[in-house]
C-alpha cells in the first residue's frame, strides 16, 4: 500500500517496565528501556528509531513513570507527548492514558520499549499488512512464530483468514505448561503474543468501555484533569489510582470480537532475561557473549558483562556474569528466570543499611 | 624461659610482596598486605600485633617499596623504622636492609607480612623455643607441619636434634612435584618453610657475605649512603641496584653451616591464593565463605567476598567470586592459581585503554 496516502499513524511507546530480572543493569530508577542491553543505545531510543520514518509516522507518545521522565526525554530527539504514570497499573490503563490524548480516529501503534526486534524492514512491512484492517476497525496485534514450546509468554490462536496476511484471533491464552506449549508449536497455528497492537484510539476505548469499564472510567476522569506542561502530561493521580490493574490482553483483546493477528517473522525477542540476552548473541567461538571490559579465558557458553567494571572470567562454562560498579550477579546459564527474586532480596539489604 | 630477662627481639616485617593471586583485592599500590583478607583488618596489622608484647618484642622495622609507605603508617600504630627497598630485590637484600639498620648482636625475628597464623600464642612459644638456639648463633627458621603433599611450598627436612624442640636442618628443598612430596609428608621429617626466620643481625649479616659477598656488599653500601627522615630511610637505591635478586631461603639457609628448624603447629597459610582463603573459613552449613554485602542462595562450597559492591550468587557451585568497585573474578574453586595471570591480563587492558 502506500503510505504516503494513508493517515500517519501514532507510535505509542510504553515505558513502564522495570525489568527486574536483568539485575544488576536493571534497578529502580533505571528499568529495562533505558538501558542499552546491547551495549550502545539504550532499548527506548531503538525502539523510538524504529517508527521514525515521517511519513509513516508522527512523533510518539511516551508513557512512562515520573521518576524517569528526565532520562526519557534525554533519549529522544522528538516526542509529541510524555504521559507521566502518577503509578503503574499495567497496559490496559496505561493505553488508555494514551488514547484518551488523541483524537478518536488517530492511529494508534502501542510497542514495548524493552524487546529486540532484528529485522526492522520486516516489522514495518507488518504495520502495512496491519494498517488497513486497523482502519476496518480491527484491534491488531501482531504474533511471533514461536521457535520453541516457551511457557513464558502468551500465545494466540488464529482463526479464519482476513486476506493479506491477517488473522482473525480464535483465542489468547496466557502461559501455558510445557506439553501445551509443545501442541501449539508442533500445531503451527499459534504465535506468540509480542504485545505490539495496531488499533484506532477510538476502537481500542470502545472496547475497553465494554469489557473493562473501570478502567476507561478512571482514565477517562484521570485524562479530563490532567496537568499539562510542555510536552509533558501529568493525568490526575487520584482519578487514576481507581482503575483496576490489569493488561491489554486481559482487558480487551481476549474479548473484544474485533480482534485479529498479523504473524510476524522480525527476529523478535522479548529480551527478558539474560538467558534472553546470550541467545541473542553475537556469541564467540566459545559461545561467549562478551560485552565491556571482560576477559574469559579458557571459559565457555557464558554471558560476561562489565559496565564500568573489569571482570574476568577464568575457565568457568554456563554462567552469567554481569557486573557494574555497585552489583555484581553470577547465576546458571538457563537459570536467569530466578533473579528477579535476586534482585528484590539485594534491594531488601540496600534498606537495611 | 624468662623473656623478661632475655634481650628484647626486634620484628622484621617485610611488607613487599604483591599477591598478584588475589586479584581483584590486591593490584599494585594496593599489595597484600594492605588489604584485610578476613575482612576486619590487614595482614599488615594483624603481623604487626603478633609481635606487640614490649616484654618480647621491641618496635618493628618494616621493610616495603616507598609507594605505600603512607599505607603501612597508617595502619602501624608504633614502628622503630620504615625502610623503603629502592626496587624489590627479594628477601635476602631486604632482610640485609633491616640487619644494617641494627646492632650486630640485635636479635631479628623475620615476619612475612601476608601470612595467617590462627594460634598465635604457639608461635610466641615457638619464638620462645627459638631464642636460645639464635643467641648462640643458630639461624632459625621456623618449621610447619604439612597436612598434606603441596608442590607450591619449600620443604626444610630435620635433622639432627638440638634439644628443646630444635633440630639442626639437613637439607632445604624447593618445590617438590607430587611424588616426592607424598613422600615427604608420609616420611615425616619435613616441614614447610613458612619464611619466618630469628637470628642475631651479625649471624645473619657474616653468613650472607660467605654465601652471596655482592648482596651484602650492595646491602651495605646502601645502608652506609642512606638518607633518613624522622622514621622513614631511604637505603641508596644505585647502590642497592647492584645486588642479586635473590631470596634468603637460596642465598644463606640452603647454605649456611648453623642453620636449625623449630617445627611449629600454629595453624599456619600463606593465605596465597582465594583456595587457601576458602580452606581457611569460616565456611557457613553450605561450604560458603561470604564476605560483605552478598547473597548465595542455593549457592554451595563457594567463596563470595564484595568490597564495596553487593553480590548475588545465584544457584552456583564450587566458585570463587570476589567483586570490587572496578573488579570482578570468577573462577572455578581449585584452580584460583590461574589468577595471577588474570591480574596482569587485565592490568594489560587497563593500560590499552
Amino acid at each position: 500500500m502506500d503510505a504516503a496516502r494513508s493517515p500517519r499513524i501514532t507510535p505509542v511507546i510504553l515505558a513502564g517496565g522495570a525489568g527486574s530480572r536483568l539485575w544488576p543493569l536493571s534497578r529502580p530508577g533505571r528499568p529495562k528501556p533505558l538501558i542499552a542491553l546491547s551495549g550502545k543505545e539504550s532499548m527506548l531510543r531503538v525502539t523510538a528509531s524504529r517508527v521514525v520514518d515521517p511519513k509513516r509516522f508522527a512523533p510518539p507518545i511516551i508513557v512512562c513513570s515520573e521518576d524517569i521522565a528526565h532520562a526519557v526525554e534525554a533519549e529522544l530527539d522528538d516526542a509529541a507527548l510524555l504521559i507521566l504514570e502518577p503509578e503503574g497499573r499495567n497496559t490496559a490503563p496505561a493505553i488508555a492514558l494514551a488514547a484518551l490524548n488523541v483524537e478518536p480516529d488517530a492511529l494508534l501503534l502501542v510497542c514495548p520499549s524493552d524487546h529486540v526486534i532484528a529485522d526492522e524492514a520486516a516489522f514495518l512491512a507488518a504495520v502495512d499488512v496491519a494498517q488497513p484492517a486497523a482502519l476496518e476497525g480491527w484491534l491488531v496485534t501482531f504474533g511471533i512464530k514461536p521457535d520453541r514450546a516457551a511457557t513464558g509468554y502468551g500465545y494466540i490462536e488464529r482463526g479464519e483468514s482476513l486476506g493479506r496476511g491477517i488473522f482473525k484471533t480464535a483465542s489468547f491464552r496466557e502461559k501455558p505448561d510445557t506439553a501445551t506449549a509443545e501442541g501449539w508449536v508442533a500445531g503451527g497455528q499459534h504465535d506468540w503474543n509480542a504485545g505490539i497492537f495496531l488499533f484506532r484510539a477510538g476502537d481500542y476505548l470502545q472496547a475497553l468501555g465494554a469489557h473493562e469499564p473501570k478502567v476507561l472510567e478512571a482514565a477517562s476522569k484521570a485524562v479530563s484533569a490532567q496537568r499539562r506542561e510542555g510536552r509533558r502530561a501529568w493525568p490526575d493521580s487520584q482519578a487514576f489510582a481507581a482503575s483496576p490493574s490489569v493488561s491489554i490482553d486481559y482487558a480487551v483483546m481476549e474479548k473484544a470480537s474485533r480482534v485479529a493477528v498479523a504473524p510476524v517473522d522480525m527476529g523478535w525477542s522479548d529480551a527478558g532475561s539474560w538467558d534472553a540476552l546470550h541467545e541473542l548473541g553475537p556469541l564467540d567461538a566459545d559461545g561467549n557473549l562478551l560485552l565491556g571490559d571482560v576477559a574469559a579465558p579458557e571459559s565457555a557458553n557464558c554471558l560476561v558483562r562489565g559496565e564500568r567494571v573489569k571482570v574476568v572470567a577464568l575457565g568457568v562454562r554456563d554462567l552469567i556474569i554481569v557486573a557494574t560498579g555497585d552489583g555484581v550477579l553470577v547465576v546458571p546459564r538457563g537459570d536467569s528466570q530466578k533473579v528477579r527474586d535476586a534482585g528484590a532480596l539485594l534491594e531488601k539489604m540496600r534498606e537495611k543499611k
